[in-house]
């Protein structure tokens, strides 16, 4: 058996027409469309192009728009599952039981063709952030806020989240969010929702692996401790002091480097942009200067004593935008599950459509041995 | 990018101390010892050698098996959490949402040390056949039984399924089903499983992932679909034209073939042997001569037409065996994982002890596109 590479750095896996990075020249497309064109269109366009391979012309985009309408309150049953969720746990975790329990009631929940899985992913991409708002509300003793169908699916999210409808900026924040957050290749999530597909699991248990993967501080977790991190610093000007202690401690600093990326993660780029933005409108600029100054202190160092730059990675800025936009840190990695859903959808119906299980093989490092007689 | 091998066959991904399969021999060894030594040991003892990494003496054994005799019994909340689950689903797709729940109540959710894990393993295990003993009973309406604490792991199973004692026979066929499905390197389910846990995600979230890709008809739901089959031919004397009719329609026959073997599966073997000695001692050897009647028509239709054997694997002897003890097909695949939780949380453990996160990349295979102005 050949050589084994540590955690299957640069190893290409599987074919895709989901989305490419080019990690050169840091470019991330999805279905083929560059990112910072997408940006631009709603959150319904982009999940519609990911599932659907296709971008929606309007009349299609209008009908699948109202059908995540539809589907996005949260039935009585559903809710009383993230009312017993009521515990001191993260939003992932009361997304994953919940996602869980709604599965038993899907009558088609083991027929795995493209139709009834276009119908179970609208129902998921629909209610994924409807779940987290009303975890959020009932964790403060509030009562759960019925979608607006007027407004987009990331206004929606932050208005069912407060109650009050977001501004313009905030709204506009949010659908981007989902957006950049949608999709990303063969991550570990992704990768391993199709390990389940591949056995020809249900899509609910597929999506739900995505979950439990996207978890973990080394993956989507980065954001909920990207925030904690803003918040142990009380002022821009302690950015650089905490950086270099944390540096001299070898301790991890939080939303830093990429595995893929040599160079700048398009994703942040826009993420900055809109961290400044919303600081600038709020007219509280403190976080954003925190981060800032967190990456140009990263920078120098990296830069000027190793002699290569440190980025921050997407769940740096993105760690920024969610603390202007209020959003608590511990709701921060299911909020990216919120846009990641599009994304795991996109390649657990690519696996079932050209399907073969995925089982590699381990090479066995230990001796043989007998039991005594 | 290189060559992609279609669902890895055959590509070494890591490094692994817990098992090793040797195909062309048809040797199956956990942490270097043969499961035809193994499977005279209790699974208690199997258990412990796959979590620590070593077999436990007397005492180490005695105060293992006490602790999860200690943590068998679920607590009211659990028991309620199955009961709401009381739908037409599957036995796994309640083990799933259960033990999801179950997470929210531990403190230590989100430690993933040693000691930590070694606490939530221990629960789990001990767990997994309570859980799935208890769905069966309250979807018959009736009450969940509890265990016994003078009865074996696998004995204890059966009694609170069934509600009175198993036969000796009964009990060591039980025993040996849950040792023999315990591990198996990197299938699907464990390679998913080490995914998650390679992000730092919790060990509950690992497990689930496990539960959600075992689930799948091409990974453990084959024992399911293998005693569906069985109650479909009304006699021995049917199998050999329901198989050639399932040949000459191109249909998949369940329970036959696995990518690792290239000889006979050393589990199927031993399962063959429990299944006679069920058949034997309950005078009703009609399943056993139908899977008897399977297995010889297929081999000789390959052997004969395609020069090459075609072997039943795990799945097929272990659903007959499963048929002997009354266990109906819906529970099938969470029997299964209620034996090999001990191998997902071993090579999880693996994962956490010396991790490095896993992800691949993809090779985009569709044009790039632009955005129409």
């Amino acid at each position: 058996m050949e050589e084994v590479k540590s955690g299957l750095e640069n190893v290409v896996v599987l074919e895709t027409g989901v989305s490419s990075i080019d990690g050169t020249e840091g470019v991330l497309r999805y279905r083929g469309f560059d990112i910072n064109d997408l940006v631009y269109l709603p959150y319904d366009a982009v999940s519609y192009l990911l599932i659907r391979g296709k971008l929606p012309d309007d009349n299609e985009l209008a009908v699948y728009s109202a059908t995540l309408n539809e589907k996005r309150e949260l039935g009585e049953y559903v809710q009383n599952v993230v009312r017993a969720c009521n515990f001191n746990i993260e939003a992932m975790d009361a997304l994953r039981t919940t996602i869980s329990y709604m599965s038993h009631c899907d009558p088609d929940l083991n027929d795995n063709s493209e139709e009834a899985n276009l119908r179970k992913a609208t129902n998921l991409i629909a209610k994924f952030p409807t779940i987290v708002a009303a975890f959020s509300r009932i964790l403060k003793g509030e009562t759960p806020v019925s979608p607006d169908p007027t407004l987009s699916h990331g206004a929606n999210f932050l208005y069912m989240l407060r109650g009050s409808k977001p501004t313009e900026i905030e709204a506009e924040a949010m659908e981007k969010d989902f957006i950049l957050s949608a999709e990303h290749e063969l991550n570990a999530s992704s990768f391993a929702s199709r390990i389940t597909a591949s056995t020809c699991s249900d899509l609910y248990s597929a999506i739900i692996t995505g979950i439990c993967t996207l978890k973990g501080p080394l993956h989507g977790g980065a954001r909920m401790e990207v925030m904690n991190m803003l918040d142990e610093i009380p002022a821009p000007e302690a950015a650089e002091a905490y950086v270099l202690e944390k540096i001299a401690n070898k301790e991890k600093i939080m939303g830093f480097g990429h595995r893929v990326y040599m160079t700048q993660d398009p994703r942040t780029i826009i993420f900055k942009v809109l961290a400044k933005q919303l600081a600038e409108s709020k007219g509280e600029t403190q976080w954003y200067r925190t981060a800032e100054n967190i990456e140009n202190t990263l920078f120098a160092e990296f830069m000027g004593k190793r002699g290569k730059p440190l980025y921050p990675n997407v769940d740096f800025y993105s760690g920024v935008v969610y603390k202007y936009l209020e959003i608590p840190p511990r709701l921060a990695t299911a909020v990216f599950a919120a846009g990641r859903i599009s994304g795991w959808i996109a390649h657990c119906m690519e696996q079932y459509s050209d399907n073969r299980v995925i089982r590699p093989r381990a090479k066995y490092v230990k001796p043989a041995k007998t039991l005594k007689a």
